[in-house]
């Protein structure tokens, strides 16, 4: 008996060049975390040329709804005081500007909106605007909490206005926020930031090294 | 005016050899991470002088009493699951041996006061007893629930086992390790792996590299 014969790739035995995928970056504003990533994500993905894809989710969402807890982690006994010890060590340890507003006068929902329309009207302008929105809390002390706001930000990276103005935008944006946030735990996605990429899921910042190892390697 | 000298270390004034303080390597032995924390720990005490506190606490009481959450991690919808595949790639990217027993069919407890009496009798023996408890549970699927276990654990690595009886060591290990359990929280301990050096506190495996520059660079 013939052993069976491994599937064929039509594309690979074609001779065509199959572009590898993309590599999700989940994020929610708010997270400190998120922010120390944003530069080594980027790096890792152009190193191993994979398309970086932004995916904003509603954190506080999933926390509440999806895991159960109803604590915000700020508020937890010695774990929280715990975290800003440990991001403030941290930002000095990668040397990044880190000078954030308060956590509690920051809700990331409009930004993330925001992002959404971005992303659909100008979707070449997105990765400025996500890096504005992170640079404008963690490093600058700013809570981009208002639709101006974010336009104010987009203004500053040369997205044209008009086509996000927020009579027209605001709805298109909570929807499709919703549906990110969705996809995102359809996913599996429950913390952030969190990458996938090859449908393999890492959580943490400190699994930048990890990305980085998967893709060069292949996995292990 | 003279400005303010500043203080004097008489130990140091007088020529004397000032011995740097201890690193604490606080766990629960239940932790795939606090197994994974081990090697690395123990390399970097060495590397740094420090002498390596082995620190047991019960994690699942600080957990409900002190951090107020009553859902076990591996029953957290998404974190669950994504926990149980981060600690198998984890252990394949480091190389070391992973082949846990179910964590439910495991009880630390007794494991951590027999490691408390052994602290308390045979210092010495300490190191050896706890890395076999850990090989025990996560590289041999084993589950050292019992005083008998423990014992048998405790003659393999040459303790001897009349000072170890459960008669006489029981009691005595259950205060033990109650009184190390409220001496972690008092600490500010609340996860498993965490290691304290010098007053400064780092929680997790994957902090082990921040913990190593801060004993090179005497903090940053």
């Amino acid at each position: 008996m013939k052993p069976a014969l491994p599937a064929i790739d039509p594309a690979r035995e074609a001779g065509a060049a199959v572009p590898p995928g993309p590599l999700d970056f989940y994020f929610d504003f708010i997270s400190p975390y998120g922010y120390f990533a944003l530069a080594q994500i980027e790096a890792v993905a152009a190193r191993h040329q994979r398309v970086l894809r932004w995916r904003p989710f509603h954190m506080r969402a999933v926390t509440r709804e999806v895991l159960g807890m109803t604590q915000a982690m700020g508020d937890v006994p010695l774990k929280g005081p715990y975290v800003r010890q440990d991001v403030r060590r941290t930002a000095r340890w990668l040397g990044l500007p880190y000078a954030p507003a308060p956590t509690a006068g920051f809700s990331s929902v409009v930004a993330s909106r925001f992002l959404c329309v971005v992303q659909d009207k100008h979707p070449q302008s997105a990765a400025a605007f996500a890096r504005a929105v992170f640079h404008s809390h963690h490093a600058l002390g700013r809570s981009p909490n208002t639709w101006d706001d974010c336009q104010g930000l987009a203004a500053q990276i040369g997205v044209p206005l008009d086509a996000l103005n927020e009579a027209a935008c605001a709805e298109p944006g909570r929807e499709l926020f919703r549906a990110a946030t969705a996809a995102a735990v359809a996913q599996g996605v429950w913390g952030t930031p969190t990458f996938v990429v090859d449908g393999e899921m890492f959580w943490g910042s400190d699994r930048i090294a990890q990305v980085d190892a998967w893709l060069e390697q292949g996995g292990w």
